[in-house]
């Protein structure tokens, strides 16, 4: 279903299709919507609280909600990017293509997937006529949508295999279902343990400054019917120390070639905690997360939000006036760290350089 | 000042005397105040919206106020509790004193100046007759006060001798003079390196769940002109390994006989990323933080609060109905990551057994 594009990354088959469906209907839970022709993502900054449908109607809207994180996670914004393309070519014709490839690609910088999204879009818009643009790309997006789920249902049937009965799992931020297309990265995997019998608990850590894992990991495990207990995210220690985490397990906004892993903020402590107290610590993430053109965590771009974020909560202001907060969303786990990446193609282990590279090669078979 | 009392314990000079302030002045900024005959603490739980004083009129009052936290630090928690015993004995007479000191020590688990003060209360009231008792304790607690700040000031002094120029230092939770009765232990030391020119700036972690470095040290260190900036807790390992902390320094909560320190949740975390990136890390305390009875911190009780101080925050539920969090209130950082432990009796290193002894020898001299 994938193969290596120009350049040797990871891309879909380039048998592209004017053929989508008007409503794609799906049998599993996604944050994204295409539904009587129009695109639509959930707005994740009101969950729980409320479950609000954004009517993406132009690309402005689109890209105001990857933005403020309306939709987040490297898979989701990778499939919203690609909706993305098809609003802005349905409103302005098939010349706005690069503009609107250039305005989504600024969106947010770490995550790989968008670029990902983005460069298989501009293949795709470079082979196919202009009059079957429009067509086309709702066609390739809905495919992805598509594909992105079932990836996420192979990593999570990989990664089940590593989870011994009762485990006590703990997972930072939100790498679940409203994370990708469906499924889920690092809580397919959860999801996946569970049902087989090998998965006794979660540790949700809230994941500040915006939560993800107090307001959507919870919300997603309360509708799967699994058990878990939120903690802040300083608690990881103490939770370690007790003997109360298995093993832990993240999903990833890219893994540089090397095996690097850039993901929340706050995954690099949890990984040296990890390490310390002999906790397996795994990352669950499709290879379209895997950038091999940056070879280092060092090269991976690193988004700084705003300082409001961590100084407000709840829209209060929690500090003194004029207080001014670095607000890094992302921090850099280096590979030694990471006891395997969990992919639709298997659970890959170090020398990661080696593993990724089989990986990519039997993706391409 | 001090000596060594029963069992070994450090305790205040046994001179006890019946002449008190009616009116306590102070040179520096205390959350305890004795005005009129009167005492009040300074409501943290509404800093840094609102400065609002808690009139102590009775025990109730005052065992609520160190219960949710407005009071709180241990410093402050030990003199709080002595001026409660105060005004127990003022409201019910000399009889009443066991149960004001049986219910002053239930109120919180971890912090061991509770009952390192509430234990120097108790010598008191069986040296001293009834009919001078109501007097005698509140010169004692007075004392306590005062001799706490000047405990505080010393300790800046010898900290500040371990900082060099610009440094950055991380501080996590409050340390401050809001911990205690005045200059505080950690923000003690920050401040005296600071006006000594050794430092540039301070990185407050935000401390969840209650937020004591987001609300409080920012309050304070802008009180001071003492430059910093907010992070997010899980933020230490990003910032560490962007090599931007010259030195880590926090407050106590109970540090046991080998050196093993009990401080607020996230303070373990810390200290492994500061031994990971060669980065010192300062515990600041008085010796009445150190609990010799206690062997090693696995032996010290360790407070779990309630849920609902993680899953909601500024008075918003952040989570969905029903979500339970596991909210442990302080961890245990072991010695050997401990650099140096600072007291008003010169920086402790490691062997800490002895070199704990050999301060208490000082003191006692």
């Amino acid at each position: 279903m994938v193969n290596l594009g120009r350049e040797g990354k990871l891309r879909l088959s380039s048998s592209h299709t004017t053929e989508y469906a008007t409503s794609l209907e799906l049998d599993f839970f996604s944050p994204i919507r295409w539904t009587d022709n129009q695109f639509f993502l959930l707005d994740q900054t009101l969950l729980p609280q409320e479950e609000t449908w954004i009517h993406c109607t132009d690309l402005e809207i689109v890209c105001d909600a990857i933005k403020r994180l309306a939709v987040r996670g490297a898979p989701a914004i990778g499939v919203a990017a690609a909706y993305g393309l098809a609003v802005a070519v349905g409103n302005s014709g098939p010349e706005s293509f690069d503009a609107a490839y250039q305005t989504l690609m600024a969106t947010r910088p770490t995550a790989v997937n968008l670029r990902w999204a983005l460069d298989l879009g501009r293949d795709l818009e470079q082979e196919m006529p202009a009059k079957d643009l429009h067509a086309g790309l709702i066609a390739w997006a809905q495919k992805l949508h598509v594909e992105d789920a079932e990836t996420n249902r192979r990593i999570g049937e990989h990664g089940k295999e590593l989870f011994a009965q009762a485990d006590r799992v703990l997972t930072h931020c939100n790498a679940g279902a409203l994370a990708t297309a469906g499924f889920g990265t690092a809580v397919g995997v959860v999801q996946a343990a569970f049902e087989a019998g090998r998965l006794g608990s979660v540790w949700v850590d809230e994941t500040r400054p915006l939560l993800q894992g107090a307001r959507l990991t919870t919300w997603e495990l309360k509708r799967l019917g699994i058990p878990h207990q939120l903690v802040t995210d300083s608690s990881v220690g103490a939770l370690m120390s007790r003997s109360l985490v298995d093993r832990c397990v993240v999903g990833s906004d890219r893994i540089a070639a090397n095996g690097d892993v850039a993901n929340k903020i706050g995954t690099y402590t949890a990984a040296v905690m990890a390490h310390r107290h002999g906790v397996p610590f795994y990352v669950a993430a499709p290879l379209s997360t895997i950038d091999r053109s940056t070879p280092t965590g060092n090269d991976i771009p690193i988004e700084e939000r705003a300082s409001a974020e961590v100084s407000m909560i709840a829209g209060k202001d929690m500090t003194p006036s004029g207080t001014e907060a670095l607000n890094i969303a992302f921090d850099v786990t280096p590979a030694e760290l990471v006891t395997a990446i969990i992919t639709e193609q298997g659970v890959l282990r170090a020398p990661y350089e080696e593993s990724i590279a089989a990986a990519f090669a039997r993706a391409a078979a």
